[in-house]
C-alpha cells in the first residue's frame, strides 16, 4: 500500500498523492504540479531524486520519473545532466481562483419584454422523436465538416415549407442555414460589404442590435420615413440595402402597403440593390391569413430570412436565408467556408417540418397566442380604456399607445409591480425624423402559460386607468 | 362541390384550383399567384370581378375576394376604385427554376485525409439518452437567447473536464463555447484585431485555413522556424500572438519541446502578447500520458482551444476557448454578444461529460484509434520500408517520410488507387523558411471500419516499396 503524502524541498512542502482514479503516477504528477503551480514549490528548488521519492511514498521508481518526465515536458520542471530535477526559474502564477460572478439582478417577477415566445410550451418530447428519427436515419457522413450552406436535408425542408407557408421562391442550393437572424445579418453585411454597399436602410423603429451588428460590418445606417401606411419605400435613395419587416413591422405591428411593397421592389430592380425581408414572425397571423413574402415578387433581389426563434426557441439558434443567385455563395464564403450550425438539429429540425410537426406546433402556438392577445384587447378595454392597441392581429407582441408624456412613468410603474415591459422609445432609430410616440411594446408571447394572467394584471396596474 | 378550373384574361388563362389542404382560398390564392408569377397573366390584365369569378368556380364570393385582398397585399395585383382588379404593372419574373446542381465528383473509395474522426463510431445512442436526459432537466428558461459565452452547465462541465484531463486553469466564467475551432479563430482573431494586432506567428507547418481565418479579421501571419525540437518559439518577435499546436504539432506530429514551452511563455509575458494554444487532439496518445496544457504554464497569457470534432464529431460544431481574464468578455463581444451554438447540443455535451460518458467513449476510440496506428507502422515495416513514420504516437493522423522528390508521385498513385491521401507541401507555409520535405499525412482516424484495411492496403501499394 503506497503512502500517501510525502515531505520535499528545502522548505517542507507535504506532497499529498491521492492514487485514486487513474492510479498513482497522475496523482503524483497532479500533486507536484499543483505544489510548482500554487508556489509551494519556489523556482529552482531542487527536487529529490525519482529514487528517494519513491522509496519515501512506497510506489515504483518508474512512477516517479515518469511522472517528473510528464511535468518537464509541460515545462513546471527542468532537467539537466548533473543538476537533477529543478522547479522552472520563472515567475509564479498565483492561482487564478474564481472570477467575482456577476451579480444576479432582482427578476421581474413578470416578462412582457417582447422578441421571446413562450419557451415552456417548446414540443420536447416531439422534438426528441425527431431527433431520434433523424439521426437513425442521417448516413453517417452527415456528422462531417458540411456544407457551409447548412445541410441537404434541412435546406430542402425548408424550400418546400416556406413555398408552401410563405410564398417565398425558394430552392434548397439558395438557402443558406444560419445559427439565428443575428448571424444571418452579420453575414449578409459582410456580404454587402464586399460588394461595396456602405449604406443601409432601416425602419424608423427595430432594434438597435441590428445596427449594431452592420455597424460591425463597417456599414451604417439610415433610417426611412414611417407613417401610418408604414415604411416609407419611396424615399429609399443613396443605400446600397434596405432592411425592412414587411409581414409585420417591428415593433410598431403594420404590413408594408401593397404600394411600398412594389416601390421598394421596384428601387432594387432599378439600382441592382439588396432587400433584406426580416420575416420573423411571419406564421402568426391571427385576423386573416399572413401576407405572403415580399421576397415572392422578385426573388432575384430580395433576400428572405425566416427563424425558428420565434415559431420554436431562440435556444436552437437556427434560422434561414434564401438568396438571390450568386448570393449564397457569396455568403457561405462569408461564414467562412464551414458550416457552423449543428448537424443534429438541423437533421432533427428537417424531419420535425417533413412529418407535419412544425405545422402542429405552430397552429397550436397560433391558437395559444391569439387566445392571449384577444385578453389583452380585452383587459385593456375594460380597465385600461385611454390605452389604444394598434397594429394587426398578428405576431406575439402588440404596441398599446399611451397618452402623450406617459410611457416612462408608466414603464417604471410596470416595474413596480414587478413587470418587465419596454417602452416605445427604445426601438426608435436616432436619427428617425417621426414625431416620438408614447407607446409600450407588450411582448405577449413571453411569458409561461402560468404566468400570463398575472402580467396581464399587473400590466392593466400599470396603466392609466 | 367546387369546380377546379376557371378560364380568366383576355389571354383565356386557365386557372386551376386545388381544392384541398387549406382550403379553396389558398388554392385559389395560389394559382392566381403563379399565373402572375409565371406570366400567364400579363401586367395590366384586369381580373374578373370577385363575383364573376365566384360564379365561375362555383365557390363563395368572399372567398375570391378574400384571394384578391391577399394578392394586393403581396403586391401581385393592384384594386384601384373605378378601375376593378389588375395584375400588378411590373416586370415578370422568369421562373427562378433549380440552379444547376454541382457536379458530384468521383469519391475516392479510401480516404486517409487527416481532419476527421471516424464518424461511424460517433455515440448515437448513447447521444441520444443524453439528450433525453439533458432535456428532460433544462429550465424552460435554457431555450431562450443566452449567454454569448455559452450554457453555464457546459461551462461548467468543461472546466471540471479539462482541469482534469489536460491540466488547463479553467474558470466556467472564462470558458466560451463556440461552433467549431474555426469559429473560435474567426472571434479570437477579431478581439486580437480590436487590440491592435496585426501580425499572428504561426508554425510552418498548419492549416492554411487558419490563416484564411486571421486574414478575414484583418491579420497577417508569419511563419516561426521548425526543427527536430519542434518550432522555434525562440524566434518571435514583432507579433501580438502566436498560433501553436504544443501537445502534437500539426502536421508533423512532434510535441513543442519544454524549452520552447517555456520561452513562448516567457515571450508573451514579457510583451503582453497571447498564445493561442490549439489542442485539437490532445485526448488522444497512446504511448505515455498526454503531456498537459501549455495553458497551465500562464493562463493569463494562453487561450487554452479545444474541440469536440476529434473526440466526437465535427458535425456537432462545439468547441471551446479558455481565456485570460478579460479576454472572456472581448470574445463574447466578438461573438455579437449572442449564444451562437444550439443549447441542445451544449445541454447534451455537458450531460455526455458529466455523466462519464465522454471518458468512456474517449478511451474506446483511443483503442481503437491506437490499433489502427499500430497497424499502420507494421504494414508499413513489412511493406515499405523505406517510408520512416514520424512524430509521436498520438492523434488520428502520422505523417511518412518519403524518399525526396517522391511526394507528387506517391499522391498520384493514391488516386489510381482510389484512396485519397494529402501530401505534407500543401500544410507548408508559403513563407517558410524550413527545408521543403516529401511525406504523406496519413489520417487513420478517419475511414469507418470496415474501410480501413482497405485503406491501408491501397495506401501500402501507392508507397514505394
Amino acid at each position: 500500500m503506497a503512502k500517501t503524502w510525502a515531505t520535499l524541498g528545502a522548505d517542507g512542502v507535504d506532497l499529498h498523492v491521492e492514487p485514486t482514479g487513474s492510479g498513482l503516477r497522475k496523482g503524483l504528477t497532479q500533486a507536484l504540479r499543483e505544489a510548482v503551480r500554487s508556489g509551494r514549490l519556489a523556482p529552482g528548488t531542487r527536487l529529490p531524486s525519482s529514487r528517494t521519492l519513491a522509496a519515501d511514498l512506497g510506489v515504483a521508481r518508474n512512477t516517479v520519473a515518469d511522472a517528473y518526465a510528464d511535468l518537464v515536458a509541460e515545462g513546471w520542471l527542468t532537467a539537466r545532466q548533473g543538476s537533477g530535477t529543478r522547479v522552472a526559474e520563472r515567475t509564479v502564477v498565483a492561482p487564478a481562483g474564481a472570477a467575482p460572478r456577476r451579480r444576479a439582478r432582482g427578476r421581474p417577477a413578470y416578462d412582457l419584454v417582447p422578441g421571446t415566445p413562450d419557451l415552456a410550451s417548446f414540443p420536447r418530447a416531439q422534438w426528441l422523436k425527431a431527433a431520434r428519427r433523424a439521426l437513425d436515419a442521417a448516413p453517417y457522413d452527415a456528422l462531417g465538416y458540411g456544407d457551409p450552406r447548412g445541410r441537404v436535408e434541412l435546406r430542402t425542408a425548408l424550400a418546400g415549407y416556406l413555398s408552401r407557408a410563405r410564398g417565398v421562391r425558394a430552392d434548397p442550393e439558395r438557402v443558406v442555414v444560419c445559427a439565428g437572424f443575428s448571424h444571418g445579418l452579420r453575414v449578409l453585411g459582410a456580404v454587402l460589404r464586399a460588394r461595396g454597399v456602405r449604406t443601409v436602410a432601416v425602419e424608423s423603429y427595430g432594434l438597435d442590435v441590428h445596427g449594431d451588428l452592420l455597424a460591425a460590418a463597417g456599414l451604417r445606417t439610415r433610417p426611412l420615413p414611417f407613417d401610418e401606411l408604414g415604411t416609407d419605400t419611396g424615399e429609399v435613395s443613396g443605400v446600397g440595402a434596405v432592411l425592412l419587416t414587411p409581414a409585420h413591422q417591428f415593433p410598431m405591428g403594420v404590413p408594408l402597403h401593397p404600394d411600398r411593397r412594389a416601390a421598394v421592389v421596384d428601387w432594387a430592380r432599378r439600382t441592382g440593390g439588396l432587400v433584406l425581408e426580416d420575416d420573423y414572425d411571419g406564421e402568426f397571423r391571427y385576423d386573416r391569413q399572413p401576407v405572403g413574402a415580399l421576397q415572392g415578387l422578385d426573388p432575384d433581389h430580395v433576400v428572405y430570412l425566416g427563424t425558428a426563434s420565434k415559431s420554436l426557441a431562440p435556444g436552437l439558434r437556427l434560422a434561414w436565408m434564401v438568396l438571390p443567385p450568386g448570393a449564397a455563395e457569396e455568403a457561405a464564403a462569408a461564414k467562412g467556408g464551414v458550416d457552423t450550425c449543428g448537424v443534429l438539429d438541423q437533421l432533427t429540425l428537417a424531419e420535425f417540418i417533413t412529418s407535419g410537426a412544425y405545422d402542429r406546433h405552430v397552429r397550436a402556438a397560433r391558437l395559444r397566442y391569439r387566445r392571449r392577445r384577444d385578453a389583452l384587447v380585452s383587459a385593456l378595454a375594460s380597465r385600461a380604456p385611454e390605452v389604444e392597441v394598434t397594429g394587426i392581429a398578428a405576431g406575439l407582441h402588440a404596441v398599446l399607445r399611451l397618452p402623450p408624456g406617459t410611457e416612462q412613468s408608466v414603464v417604471r410603474a410596470a416595474a413596480w409591480q414587478g413587470l418587465a415591459v419596454h417602452g416605445l422609445t427604445r426601438y426608435r432609430h436616432t436619427e428617425s425624423t417621426a414625431p416620438p410616440l408614447d407607446a409600450l411594446v407588450v411582448g405577449y408571447g413571453t411569458p409561461p402559460d402560468h404566468a400570463w394572467a398575472g402580467a396581464l394584471d399587473a400590466l392593466c396596474e400599470a396603466l392609466p386607468s
